[in-house]
């Protein structure tokens, strides 16, 4: 009996080195792919440089849906679709102004409308500004102080937080409820140190939210360089001798109709089980939006190219998603899940690629048996560097799906430390992006997917 | 008897487990000064933008040994030194020119004249241009085909390897011994493909040589972009039609005097046993030598500098060591290692820096003892994503202590995916390196000196 124990242990020790070891062939072939024959740069050079900023609603939007959808279907998958849904459309206007007023002199600064806000009175607004390092602040000084003024956000990222994502996490509240939260006592405005790493001349925008009940006023993110200038100056003069002045005309229209482009490869043993791998079209307006998500959303596409190019015929459909409106209302990542609800889809795994296109790190798992499953793989990623598998979240636009408790939802990670250099500023361009760092993201994911549809993702 | 080794392991786990507590403590702080307070990034950019280029020999690489003595004198260090030795002098004189010649047709391109190449005569270059991708290639064409021709290397890195330092490693024969194995056939110049990840239009330079008995003829590199021009007008064309033209003066002086720049801490328990970690002072002249190697010199002044600020008084004597001459001569390096054998010093351990300052990923020590001895703290190194600790090679300029057989070798590894893209080429500026990759270097460096400090090397 413990002679056959032995000898099952061995047979099954043999029968998973040899897995591994065609496996390790298979992502082999799979980085050879990306690195010598990829696509995903010249996609994304064209997504960027061609189409450009793709705010949704826009018309640059739609070109992209169109671009995206006739690149899938000239690369012959078996089936490319749209699913229609309806988008929040905001428009920033014309580029805002903003000074520094200290009696006579007026020191112009950058900034840029939050994604949402209203737009300033047509002369623009000019009061005085108080500087706040969180809302505990804020409301100590309480709607006295605050009434009638402009109300500065101004707590930096932590440098001390390694991943960059966990400095934003604690910093954005300040751009996500700033200008709720300043209304409340009565502020009239709210300017809100740009989420960056760095300090330099070019604001980010990005998502704001306002409460009803509560009176909306306008918002604008400011560089951090303007920002550090605009707290010196508050430090150094009386405070009633700063004043601060901005103009934006932004607005909301109606909504509009608007697509997730899906591109799928049928299985050819369960075609009812789905993978999905994506990212999301939509970017903010003031660049190209090449790392966010430009990048994720070519490097999706190119999974499933290269399983065509390596005549890779999965087991399971696989499905590459590019979700509409991630910026600003996640519409397409949650119309993306009423429909698998509506239609009894069975979804094995979701993966996300939504934190640029930069040397790989690795993959987060939500699900702990999807977890314990996946880390098998180490072995077969270590070779890539792209190993660090880990607990931790997914992505926006495929969140929705936790709708299905069985399906695995996970994320692409790849290094962290120059992203919000540029995230939602126009420094988000192509150039910024390395072309081994974006192809090497793709491989890692097509990998990643052709596992999961060979042994499943728990 | 079982017990007892029972409680044994067990009281050993827990002091285990103590030590890495404490010692996971003190890594935190490393990289909480490193990122909040860091002057790592400051430091390179007095560096890059008030000295520039330093080739060995060079007014810069003087003023730049100059300024980081006084940047150690100035931190305090305990003991602040030049060691003296002569380098070899080349200069590349006025910037080069070339042409493609097709008939009455000159196509300008991009060129650099290889590091110790001699010059073109003085009216340049004309002949009829062969391309070849390898040694063995030109070889096949022999004496009669080669012959009064100015042969062009074009062999491109193989974007397959992940590692980028395995492309490099496997096209640089082609700069190195061009013209050498050219002239054995008669060449009269020899143009090479440049080293490098991407296709652009920047010349990398890089060191070349000439061998006793075989005649000199002039080298240059030629940026991939006209590589890949020039390889598609000799397809098109019949052989003959295709000529080139380049010229170029540069130059090789006498030697001359020029230091290694060296600070230390002393040890408080065993000053003679020495922890040593550089980088090299000297660059190519076409850029600023940002990430090869002011990156690894101001992350090894960063080291002394952390230890400093957090009162951390180490055992052994830890030196920052600025090696002069790595690229063209490894004068610096040799000259370390002769005079610590001339003293008959005790070196447990030696870290390099120069491969960019990028995002860290791990180490890699030549010392099998050591990498047994040292991949125990790889937990210590996870939270910071730097804990891929390998077996590998070290630092061209701490090579010549494989003298002492019990030092522990060992080289910081950031990523390599971006470095060959810049590489000795003009685009190796400062604001090409990221703050923060940088500094995670630097701290990721102090950790592991730290660490050797406490526990050794091996």
């Amino acid at each position: 009996m413990k002679f056959l124990k032995t000898l099952f242990s061995a047979l099954f020790l043999v029968s998973s080195l040899q897995a591994q070891n065609k496996d390790s062939i298979m992502v082999r072939r799979i980085y050879d792919e990306a690195l010598a024959s990829g696509h995903t740069y010249k996609n994304l050079e064209y997504l960027c440089k061609k189409i450009g900023p793709r705010l949704s609603g826009s018309v640059n939007a739609q070109k992209s849906v169109e671009w995206t959808k006739k690149l899938m279907e000239e690369y012959g998958f078996d089936r490319v679709y749209l699913q229609e849904l309806m988008v929040p459309v905001w428009e920033r206007g014309v580029k805002e102004t903003a000074w520094i007023i200290e009696g006579r002199t007026k020191i112009p600064v950058p900034i840029a409308a939050l994604g949402g806000s209203i737009a300033s009175p047509v002369s623009g607004i000019t009061a005085q500004i108080i500087e706040v390092q969180n809302f505990d602040q804020l409301k100590a000084l309480g709607e006295q102080l605050v009434k009638g003024k402009i109300v500065f956000f101004n707590r930096p990222f932590d440098p001390r937080h390694f991943d960059t994502f966990k400095a934003y996490g604690a910093a954005v509240d300040q751009r996500s409820n700033g200008a709720v939260e300043a209304a409340k006592l009565g502020a009239v405005g709210v300017i809100v140190r740009s989420m960056s790493t760095v300090i330099d001349d070019f604001p980010h925008t990005g998502g704001m939210r306002y409460q009803d009940g509560v009176t909306k006023i306008p918002a604008a993110a400011i560089s951090t360089k303007a920002a550090e200038l605009l707290s010196r100056e508050l430090k150094l003069r009386k405070l009633p001798a700063i004043q601060f002045y901005f103009k934006q005309n932004c607005r909301t229209l109606p909504d509009a109709v608007s697509y997730n482009v899906i591109g799928e490869i049928r299985g050819s043993e369960d075609p009812e089980a789905i993978i999905t791998v994506g990212g999301h079209l939509d970017s903010w307006d003031l660049a190209e939006g090449a790392h966010d998500d430009g990048a994720g959303v070519m490097q999706s596409v190119e999974v499933l190219r290269i399983f065509r190019s390596l005549n890779i015929r999965p087991k399971h459909t696989i499905r590459a998603v590019m979700f509409m409106n991630e910026e600003n209302g996640l519409r397409g990542g949650l119309k993306y899940a009423e429909i698998a609800k509506q239609n009894n889809e069975k979804h094995i795994a979701a993966l996300e690629s939504d934190e640029g296109g930069f040397t790989p790190r690795g993959f987060t798992i939500e699900n702990v048996a999807g977890l314990a499953h996946i880390s098998k793989w180490i072995p077969l990623f270590k070779p890539y560097k792209a190993a660090d598998i880990e607990g931790g979240g997914s992505g926006a636009d495929i969140g929705p799906l936790r709708i299905f408790p069985n399906t695995v939802l996970m994320a692409f990670n790849p290094d962290s430390q120059r992203y919000f250099d540029i995230h939602h500023s126009s420094n988000d361009v192509f150039e910024n992006v390395n072309k081994r760092e974006l192809e090497l993201g793709a491989a890692a994911m097509t990998s990643m997917v052709y596992l999961i549809d060979q042994y499943g993702a728990r």
